[in-house]
């Protein structure tokens, strides 16, 4: 079968490769329809791994996808064949003490889509558990559908905050997580979040939605601007996606008094952290790692029009012009949020 | 000062009355603007008197407004002369072990307006405690200001209901409340409320809300509603709003595994409990008893424009005309949602 | 193979019957040591079923067990031949939603011992999935892994209050559950715990536990009893045992103003519930069904030393005499905690 | 009237000072008993300042303190002459958006004693709010009231974790507050908490209490003492109480997927913070400042016998002895858990 296969390090071929395609009795067949290219996908393929996650040996890339059922297992009973869906990409052993906990997601033998060993879902056709394939109302596009996985980040992000309704946020980087955090903390209750970045085109995409008040911290501080968006009380939730550890001093001193801060971000080393400033306001702090039991509600979000995810799409590229997808999302260019890859032959992206 | 009286039941009369205007240290006094008709308000003129609050002596009507701050105390900060306000209408002792606890919705040593023997606010001054005044941002109106206290009680309903983003929810009745709890949950994180009456006047209000599912019981099942709308799966939340017995049975029958039912609505009577089916999806139940700590997150909301409660304004009487509106009042029309009465003379109701 | 069976009301045979023995890969095989008698199995034994629940073909009777493995499947990693264990005896289908979500307990695909059609387990052999089956610490006895099951109904009872370090609860109910839950509550955090009772036998063991407040209704309120213990605010957490539907007025006359009530008593019928009694109060109602991840924390409490469960063992017989047990259990003797039968012959009870 | 007034660094004087003694309408006045020496008294009595707060006036030290109510303000209804009390160190302004909200330890306003230019209590009578004035049970001795102060810190903590019952903990640093937040949590629900120093003198004070596990870091790895407990699953909850930059690898090696950690101890200096390990366990990080709403429940604990807090005082000096006690305190003899002074004079300790 053809997939998207990464070689190595910087080499990226459309070919074709063995992958196994076996339906269990829990599992369905899924005709992969489209495919988002997440920075991840985008890391493997220019540095070759991901701290101790090494590609090794060639590697099918993508985990954002959506597709429909063409064959279910024995023992499915929540999809049928036609079933259109998107499919999340980590795996837990269901009988893990984690997993029992319902917090699958830190279960350590998660396997992972398109993290090495693991291949991704870049070719026509995958199979994947159905308690892990979410059919998409009839009003999610395929390309809506492919969001979920990077929304999925965000929604977690809202859950783990515990927004009270009427909570103000702040979200530190406006990439493409930090825009989905933000869309997720406004549909998950919150009544104004303020995005901030240096990037005045990241900005101006974040902007164009109600609720979201960007800053540009290249010409004004984060404190001021939470202070007149608060009459210096604070923000209730601040939500680090930046990944940059000068951020830590700020998120501390903008997070009100008894206030969340929600960690999403990966820094690239150690930060330095001001325990001290943290207990004195007694704040709590969240960490995000992936998702669990929010692909549902994601799409219950976009399905009721609340959340938006269509804006967020800056290119769409067919399955044959793949390597070419990943070649611009390496330039990383500001105002690409997301590019999407159509797998799928003949058909409307929707 | 003048004011609306209600003498004794069903006499009602605008009218001189002595109302102590003495501003302590901690106070201030509010030119008051808009006053809403509640129903407990209505049920004191028609009744004279709720359960153990009976209306012995003459009492002042109202306690749903906003109005312009025209006098500060000498050890108050937060606000200053001229502040266009709101009111939360209860005041408990701040000593006691309920408030510091957070919880001063609960302490029994409340006064709340026109409530028995106390007064209420439909007069042109009064004079309040700043730490339960609430400056209103410059693009809520003193209309939207004067539902904030029924809107309240729905930020109450949705920050009990501890919503997780993208839950499901359902609200039995349509009437001010329902709506309010409607949309506080909406806003405050729902994908998407299923809300059901009997009444089609009712329901079509509620309905030019996105997100908000009328359901007419009259004519079908909530049970088949709220299977449809969750894949036979339930409710995240259920609030009861109408406070009818009968429903009771319904809301346990509608709720998911795992859920959560808020009771909001006053029974007339005790009510047939079915303590197996509850325990049988290991339900939740929160009770809702007016708020706390929710005036700023209602006005937050209703400021970002995420809630808009301008709809829900059937019609709006100035000061002179108050008796005619608890009469219209008294005749619950299934259309009318919410009166209010202009105290300010000559001003426009912004 | 030999094992206690229900052929229909009131006749119970220690016989042999068929039972499958197959070990799957994530199963072990346990060689049965102590199973208790629950008062479920003493209700099939003298009324033929409970609700929905009809024993319509003979049907082996046990559900409170521990034992030793003596064989484990291929899959299985937490557990090796030898290991003393204890079983939790409902088994959901772990791809189900409310699995995924952590509260399996809830899952409609729950399959529980003892529970017609469903064998038990008071039979030498049984296989089990390893993921529900819990190794016990060396300090903790066959007969007190045979109690972790009721006491599993306490601990979900103690978790699901929310209790904040400190609480002073009530338990309604001096039964088995109702002592289960009061040394959960106690160990999970409670300062004391208050238990009303009408029978001074069942109130004199509970008593013998430190923290443990007993209260004769027949002789004196509730409500006095908590007022005297709590200066009069009333009680963090109340416990519902008893399934009497006599005490739920005195439950939301006990529970202090925002404090939380637990309903773990079925009653026989709906009861008449006064919503505005707990809205007054702004309680929190919450339910017990079963039990989810509470296995090894109960396991933890009994290891530690925190929790004596061993005064709660009223008698002891030999699986030869199993019929005798419950023979006797059908009595009810007031004095009667837990009657236990030890199926593993010619071994000491540890 | 005569108190332990520190003039500045290192001099420390009993003498005659002015203190105001007006009793307002909410406050009464107490005659001090038994006041706990604080590292923080110390602190100030060696540095002459902790942070932003330098010593630049003679100030009265001690802020752990019991004693007798001799007077009550006129609004005061929860005290009389005679009771015996121990009394919270920080009054906040009750009016504030934090005392509202119920966390009123984190009130920028708030008072506290013995933080300059504030005094403290190491003087014969002082007044005192009533609503943090808590009256002691009988069997609860002056000694542990004047432990209640530090004992809150540890309540609070334990608070923050939100224990679920079972839960395994870890407490790094065995000093004072590691100890009180060992029984805090023990008494709180967990199941056993280790405890870890580098200092057997202190660890040995810690074993004596059943559940607590003490490990010496200078012999063994935490992680492996915290693996032995756990069957190598991690913590569920790790208080951080050493204020040691250097466990800050070791409390995210050991807690369990989906853990706490929880932060006390006041680093001298930024730490460094691994965010990926946090984040790859999807860890949950809280912070404790002082206390707000646990004095009730640290007196209920201690009343109930769960906690015993009488083996914690090192050594009793008389008030005349006063400048002695901080001279001992400054040793900081490993074995020194608690100091306390008696200000009352002719009274035995109980």
């Amino acid at each position: 079968m053809q997939a998207l296969v990464l070689e190595h390090t910087k080499e990226l071929a459309l070919r074709d490769i063995d992958l196994p395609l076996s339906v269990g009795p829990d599992d369905v067949k899924i005709a992969v329809h489209t495919v988002g290219v997440c920075g991840s996908d985008v890391h493997y393929y220019v540095h070759g791994g991901i701290g101790d996650y090494i590609v090794r040996e060639p590697m099918v890339l993508g985990h954002e996808g959506s597709g429909t059922v063409v064959e279910v297992g024995s023992a499915v009973t929540n999809l049928k064949v036609g079933d259109r869906v998107c499919m999340e990409p980590g795996v837990p052993d269901l009988t893990s003490r984690a997993s029992k906990l319902g917090i699958y997601n830190v279960d350590p033998a998660v396997v992972f889509w398109a993290t090495p060993p693991v291949h991704g879902i870049l070719t026509p056709f995958i199979v994947h558990p159905a308690a892990f394939t979410y059919r998409m109302p009839d009003n999610v596009s395929f390309a809506e559908g492919a969001l979920v996985e990077p929304f999925a980040i965000g929604m977690q992000a809202a859950k783990r905050a515990g927004i009270v309704p009427g909570d103000v946020a702040v979200v530190t980087g406006c990439g493409t997580i930090g825009i989905m955090i933000a869309l997720a903390a406004l549909a998950g209750g919150c009544s104004k979040v303020v995005v901030s970045d240096i990037s005045s085109e990241k900005l101006k995409i974040a902007a164009q939605y109600p609720g979201i008040v960007p800053v540009d911290v290249s010409k004004t501080t984060l404190a001021d601007a939470v202070n007149e968006a608060t009459g210096n009380w604070g923000a209730d939730v601040v939500f680090e996606a930046s990944g940059n550890a000068r951020v830590y001093d700020d998120i501390l001193r903008v997070v009100r008094p008894g206030g969340a801060i929600v960690l999403v971000g990966l820094p690239a080393d150690v930060v330095p952290f001001n325990v001290n400033n943290a207990i004195a306001r007694e704040v709590r702090i969240e960490t995000v790692f992936r998702y669990a039991n929010v692909y549902d509600r994601a799409l219950a979000q976009i399905a009721s029009g609340k959340v938006d995810l269509k804006p967020l799409i800056s290119a769409t590229f067919p399955f044959s012009e793949g390597v070419a997808a990943f070649e611009r999302a390496a330039k990383a260019l500001p105002a690409d949020i997301k590019l999407q890859i159509v797998v799928a032959q003949g058909d409307s992206n929707g």
